[in-house]
């Protein structure tokens, strides 16, 4: 910058001053990310005029946000979630040809190394909850099936919580399993009906959700990852339509297009050959694979 | 909301979803930060549009600068500052009538309690660094003096730390003092050359900073936090216009009108007289308050 470009800072010029000292950043992509940042931060502290004891409650919520982050716990993902940051990321990174099956949010609970099972295969290892029989079809956009996609699915057991946020409690890899389809693209696995369950509210995400009157509730769903070489990888839920907070998951996850119904089954011969109690659940749900990006 | 205005999250759409949620915030205050902040943070993420990495990248950013704060040391106040917000909330909440001197950042070096001082007093325990007179006059914003003012003076010294940053090496209250002006408005003391100095790199924030392509140093100056009763408080700093970071201030505190000229003065006697070494620096600087917001 040269002497006569100079500007000292002002309540008026702040983010083009601040933006000017970037201008040595080590990449571009660095300097064009900080550079939306500095002029959005700039222009919303402008819109709120925080005065000094407002901002230092910001400061000391972030600081809070930060110490509650360990290990075991990301808090900082957490308010991304709230916040809808975490589904617009995944919307972004996600734009799909129509007709493909719609992505969301991956959540804090997946693991890898869940065991592999034949068709038919019943994941729920605690005897918990009411049976569920999960089934359908792995396509491509043109309705043709996809023989040898992976299926990787998980959900919370009937108390509301993933084996990981139990590990003493529930068995290793209870509720989780890894499907391979085969001639026909179908696939079908027993479950359990999901239930709807709170986000951690016992740190700072938590306490501002009380004070912006929202509850912390994902309506009940399950995971799946689908996946095979040569089409996107496709990371979604399966939503239930009567849950309670179908039109308010705390952290925006629910798409129109992922909702089914579970209909509800009482078919003695059924159970009883898959050796689950009698009534049951039955939900159908398709998967469509994107080419992937070349 | 009812069920007719329903909208399930999009990436079109996700600001508004989000801050439909927050109708029921316990305070229209806290409801229209948070809309503000909601909106920014969306449009910002629009414009990025970020990888699931640099999503991530983020995250780590945050958490790590939150693990860097303790009782010691603020990383989030730092990152503030870096990013010019919090010159940019001193700003919003210092506007003041033409005539009345500018507010700078307070920063993190005050403390209470500073001993008080008869005028023309030295406050430099540490015998380190070139003397330094600083004198001039406070008035209101008629010229009038004004007498009963309180003057608080601050600064690093000639190593370029603060006493609280070097507990067992400085003596307690080097270089602060508290002065009180009699009739003529008039106040001096002795101090010492400011010199630059680094804040603190050894965090997330100083690592940002070097990605950034940016120094971390605040050019020479002295802290003021001038009060009196029926006047609105002036916190502020006086600068060297000589000093090599005077238009690149790490933390943006610069404003023009609080640079003054450091004058060498080479006078045997009133060196003598006030028990100082010869040669020595004099600056001259007055404060001009504006009457208290009714």
């Amino acid at each position: 910058m040269s002497q006569e470009d100079f500007a000292y800072f002002t309540e008026e010029n702040s983010a083009e001053v601040v933006i000017s000292r970037i201008e040595n950043a080590e990449d571009e992509r660095m300097k064009q990310i900080m550079a939306v940042i500095i002029r959005h931060l700039h222009a919303a502290v402008k819109e709120i005029e925080p005065t000094h004891e407002e901002w230092f409650k910001a400061i000391r919520f972030l600081t809070a946000t930060g110490h509650k982050c360990d290990d075991w716990r990301q808090e900082y993902i957490l308010l991304s979630d709230v916040l809808g940051v975490s589904m617009l990321v995944d919307a972004i990174n996600s734009r799909r040809p129509t007709g493909s099956t719609e992505n969301t949010v991956l959540g804090p609970f997946h693991i890898q190394g869940a065991p592999e099972y034949e068709m038919g295969a019943n994941i729920c290892l605690d005897g918990k909850g009411e049976p569920m029989l999960v089934h359908g079809r792995i396509t491509d956009v043109g309705g043709q099936p996809l023989p040898g996609a992976k299926l990787d699915v998980w959900q919370a057991n009937d108390d509301g919580f993933y084996d990981v946020q139990q590990k003493s409690i529930q068995p290793d890899f209870n509720l989780r399993g890894v499907f391979r389809t085969g001639a026909d693209g179908k696939y079908s696995f027993w479950a359990v009906r999901p239930k709807h369950y709170s986000i951690p509210t016992d740190g700072p995400v938590g306490a501002m959700m009380k004070k912006l009157g929202r509850h912390a509730y994902r309506p009940a769903h399950l995971h799946y990852i689908v996946s095979k070489p040569g089409y996107e990888t496709l990371t979604t839920h399966v939503f239930d339509p009567h849950d309670p907070y179908i039109h308010s998951d705390a952290v925006f996850g629910v798409k129109e297009s992922l909702i089914v119904e579970f209909h509800r089954i009482d078919d003695e011969r059924t159970a009883a050959a898959a050796g689950i109690d009698n009534p049951f659940w039955n939900v159908e749900f398709d998967c469509v694979l994107a080419p992937a990006a070349t």
